[in-house]
C-alpha cells in the first residue's frame, strides 16, 4: 500500500504538483479508499501527507480499519467527522489540500468549506481529477492475477449455463443460476446485476434480467461477471435460440469481425479512441454503425467501470497493464441485440486475451 | 407519478419557492429518478418543470425510458449530454434550475456551470437539498405493501437458517444461503451484501461475511435484506452458539430492552433523536453506553438507507408513514457484539412492526 502511495506523489509531481510536507490528499471514493489502505468498509476518509497518512472513520469501522489498514492511523471521528478532520489537518500542519471532485458531491463540499472557516489551521482546497484512477489503470501483476482468477469463475458459469439454457426458462432464473454458480465457485459477489436480455428485450444494452421467458427464434444477451479478491469480471456472450435466422447468424458475425478489428489493433500507446473508431467503422460499413449505441469497451478492476475506456472521448494513449474490455454491439428496436465482450491485458506491441472461451455463433 | 411530481412542487412552494413556468427541478439521485419516472435504467436525467418533464438518457437506455416512463418525454443525449440539456433548458424557457446537491459530484457541477456559459438560455443555478428524500420518506399504501413482502422474504430466509446454522460453517456460506433462499423466495437482489459476523468478529457492526467458521461460544451476528419490486428491507438477528455465557445473555437481554424502550415510546411527531437517546440512555444506564457505536435507525424504502433517520442529529419530527428500522447493538472490541433490528411504520399514536418474528435469546 505504501508503495502505491509513493506512486501517487510521485505522479502528482509529474502533473506539476510541487510536493511539499504542507500538502495533503483527501481520498473519499470507496475503491480509492480501498486500493491505498486495504480498508474494505463502507465509510471513511483517507488523509494522504508526504510523511504519515491518517484513515478517518467512525465507530462501526474502527475496529476493521486498524485490522485492515496498519499503515495508517485511524482516527475515530465521532459525531463531528469535519471537525475531526480539522484537528488533523492542523496536527499535519497543511496548507493545501487535494480533494476527488468525481467523489465529493456539492453538498459534503459546500459543508467541507463551511466547517474550514473554523478550522485552526485553513488550508486551500484544490480539485484533483481522476489521480488514484489514473495509477489503478495500470495493474500490478497480483491485480491481473486476481483479474484472471476473476475471469476465470465467470468462464466457467458460462459453460454451466450452456447446459443449462432452454426455451420456457425466465430470464431471472437464468441470472440467478449464474450468480449461484459463481458464487459457488468462491466469488464474493457478482461484479453487477446479472444482465439476461431475451428476444425484444436484447435490443436494450442494458436490460436486466426480468420475468421474460425464453422463446424460439430469441437473441438472447448474458453479460455477468464475478468479483474476486475486490477485482471484476466482466463478460458478455449472446446465443440464438432455435431456429435461428440468417439474419441473426450475419449480424452475429458483423459484430464479432468488429471485435476482431478492435482486437487486432489494440495496443499500449493508442488512445482509446482509435480503437473505438476501428469497431466503429466495421460496423458502420456493415450499415449497422446506428445501431452501435455505447462504447467500445472499457477498464476493469476494483471498479467494473474504470480507467481507461475505449470511447470516442478518449484521448490518451493507453498504459501498457490496463486491462479492458472489447465489447461492440448492435440493437436494433423490436429485433434484438447482439453484443460480445471480452477482456484483455493490454502489452506493449499487442495485447493479451484474458477470456478464452468460444466465441462462434450459437445456436441452442 | 405525476402525483408525486405534483407533490414536488407542493413541497418546495411550502418551503418558500415561488411556483412557475420558468423553474426547473434536475433529477440526478437514481432512487429519486425511478421514484418519478419509472425509469430503472442506471443513467439518465429528470427535468421536471410545472408543465411538462423530459428524462435524458444515452442510447443503452432510451429504449428502456420511453418503455417505463411513459409521463416523460424521453431525450437520447448522444455524445454531449450537457449541450443537449442545455437546448431542452432553453425550449423549456428556465430561468432558475434546481439541483440535487447531494447526487451531484463537484466534477459534475463544475462542467454544468461551464457548459450554462454557451447555452442559448443561462439558468440560476440553485442547490436543493433533500427535497425527493423528503418525499419519499411518507410512504404510499402501495410502497408499504411492496416493504412488507420484501419483510416477509426476509423473515422466511430468518427460519430457513436457523435449521441450517451450526458450528464448523463458514461466514460465508451462511450468508451466500441467505442469499440464494431470499431470491429463489422473490427478491429480485439483497437490499446489500449480507453481513454475518461471527465470534470476535461480531464486534465490527458492519462485518461482511468471511472465511471465519462458525465455533461453540461464538455470538453471530446476520444482518441482511431482500429488494422486492424496488423496496428493500433490512432485519438483524444475533445468535450465540451453545454454550452461551450468562454475560450474553445479559447484554442480549439488554439490547433487546433498549429496542422495547424504543418501540414504545416510537411514534409521528416525536423527533429521531429522541428516540435515538431513549434507547442510548436505557444502555447508558446498564453501563453499555459505550458501546453502542452507530445511530438507532434509518428510514427504509427504495434505499435501504434513506430519510428519515434515528439518530442524535435528526430534529424533525418524524413524519407518519415513515418506514423505519430500530437497532440497537453493542460492539465490545475482542468480546464480540449483539445487535437486533426491526422493521416498523411510524404512525399518528405509535409504530406498527413491520417485521413480526421471535426475537428472544437463542442459543443454537
Amino acid at each position: 500500500m505504501l508503495e502505491r502511495i509513493k506512486r501517487l506523489w510521485s505522479y502528482l509531481e509529474e502533473k506539476g504538483s510541487y510536493i511539499e510536507d504542507s500538502l495533503g490528499f483527501l481520498v473519499s471514493d470507496p475503491a480509492n479508499r480501498l486500493y491505498l489502505s486495504g480498508f474494505s468498509g463502507e465509510s471513511g476518509y483517507l488523509l494522504l501527507t508526504p510523511q504519515k497518512n491518517w484513515l478517518l472513520t467512525d465507530g462501526r469501522f474502527t475496529e476493521q480499519a486498524r485490522e485492515e489498514a496498519p499503515d495508517f492511523e485511524v482516527v475515530d471521528v465521532g459525531r463531528e467527522p469535519l471537525e475531526k478532520l480539522g484537528e488533523v489537518v492542523a496536527r499535519a500542519g497543511l496548507r493545501e489540500l487535494y480533494f476527488e471532485e468525481e467523489a465529493l458531491t456539492v453538498s459534503v463540499y459546500r459543508r467541507l468549506e463551511e466547517a474550514i472557516k473554523n478550522w485552526p489551521q485553513k488550508p486551500l482546497l484544490k480539485p484533483a481529477s481522476k489521480v488514484v484512477e489514473n495509477l489503478r489503470a495500470v495493474k500490478e501483476p497480483g491485480e491481473v492475477g486476481y483479474i484472471q482468477q476473476a475471469v476465470a469463475i465467470a468462464e466457467a458459469a458460462w459453460e454451466h449455463i450452456l447446459g443449462y439454457l432452454k426455451p420456457g426458462l425466465k430470464e431471472k432464473d437464468i441470472a440467478l443460476e449464474l450468480e449461484y454458480f459463481m458464487r459457488k465457485k468462491g466469488a464474493a459477489a457478482v461484479s453487477f446485476p446479472v444482465i439476461v436480455a431475451s428476444g425484444p428485450r436484447s435490443a436494450w444494452p442494458h436490460g436486466r434480467a426480468g420475468d421474460r421467458t425464453l422463446k424460439p427464434g430469441d437473441l438472447v444477451v448474458l453479460d455477468f461477471g464475478a468479483v474476486y479478491q475486490g477485482y471484476c469480471s466482466d463478460l458478455t456472450r449472446t446465443v440464438a435460440i432455435a431456429p435461428a435466422t440468417e439474419e441473426q447468424r450475419r449480424i452475429y458475425n458483423a459484430v464479432l469481425k468488429a471485435q476482431e478489428e478492435a482486437l487486432q489493433a489494440l495496443r499500449a500507446g493508442l488512445p482509446g479512441r482509435e480503437v473505438d473508431a476501428l469497431a466503429r467503422r466495421y460496423l458502420e460499413e456493415a450499415g449497422l454503425g446506428d445501431y452501435f449505441s455505447h462504447g467500445l469497451g472499457h477498464g476493469v478492476g476494483l471498479n467494473v467501470h474504470e480507467r481507461p475506456t475505449l470511447s470516442w472521448r478518449e484521448e490518451d494513449p493507453l498504459p501498457a497493464r490496463a486491462v479492458v474490455t472489447v465489447e461492440p454491439g448492435v440493437y436494433i428496436p423490436g429485433w434484438g441485440g447482439i453484443r460480445i465482450e471480452d477482456m484483455v491485458l493490454v502489452e506493449e506491441g499487442g495485447c493479451r486475451l484474458l477470456t478464452k472461451i468460444d466465441k462462434g455463433f450459437l445456436e441452442i
